[in-house]
């Protein structure tokens, strides 16, 4: 793969049918997401794709599901009460790294993130994915910010 | 204030007559949020304190409101389609800090982040306010991501 020959990806909002390929990519975040209940996660997909604010996209290279990231809008009150974006769970396939295809999808939330009215777009990524970082500063991103995160049992 | 004498904190859900104290704990925030029009902010914490996946806590001390704080329930697939919680502008007057006023109102959003089943709770601290890294650490968070941001227009 070269960044000189970059593969045309769609991006488009998932689908109830998308559960086993968006599983696969979540491996890839966190390998304890293997251990996700099949049925759970169909229950949680459907309430994502359901949910008025949440957005949960895909980029298809080759007709293959090959990244995703969820967008959610958050009402505010600063900033003259424009909303904001907060992404999640953003995924690109190993296999298609630095052929444009994260690139093609944080675009198009930008897009989406700009047509709800929001003042920014954020999210956080953990200290040691370095690559991670250079895509996101590539893409207008800057890390001004630390991520602080508890987790409960 | 001292860390040895404990002021009272008693945190409840914002209501629209917190409309004035939330506005002038936002500038505490940044300075450009004193731009944010009076009609635009009612209409923004109505739209708010409707939400069925948003609290905008505030605790009060003394009788008036001295800080606050916005937890988003955020639906998702991962760990067991758990959900997970992104808190927002939280605020601690200043003549309150350093008083237990935050740890109380961080302690409330964790039981309510628990109360919803969510796996975590997280927020970004822009870099230089190196008070809230030491307040948040103090609290159970864990510096462990970059957080990044883009604005828009």
């Amino acid at each position: 793969m070269s960044d000189t020959f970059p593969m045309p990806a769609t991006v488009r909002p998932a689908t109830l049918s998308d559960l086993e390929a968006l599983l696969r990519l979540y491996v890839q975040l966190s390998p304890d997401n293997a251990a996700t209940s099949p049925a759970a996660a169909a229950a949680g997909l459907a309430r994502m794709i359901a949910h008025a604010d949440v957005s949960l996209l895909v980029a298809e290279v080759e007709g293959s599901v090959a990244a995703t990231v969820t967008l959610i809008v958050v009402p505010n009150l600063t900033h003259n009460a424009r909303p904001w974006i907060q992404l999640e769970n953003m995924v690109v396939d190993e296999s298609v790294r630095r052929s444009g295809t994260g690139r093609a999808l944080i675009e198009a939330a930008c897009d989406l993130a700009r047509g709800r009215g929001a003042y920014k777009i954020q999210l956080q990524s953990a200290d040691h994915r370095h690559g991670a970082h250079a895509f996101y500063e590539a893409a207008g991103f800057t890390a001004s910010s630390l991520g602080f995160r508890r987790y409960f049992e």
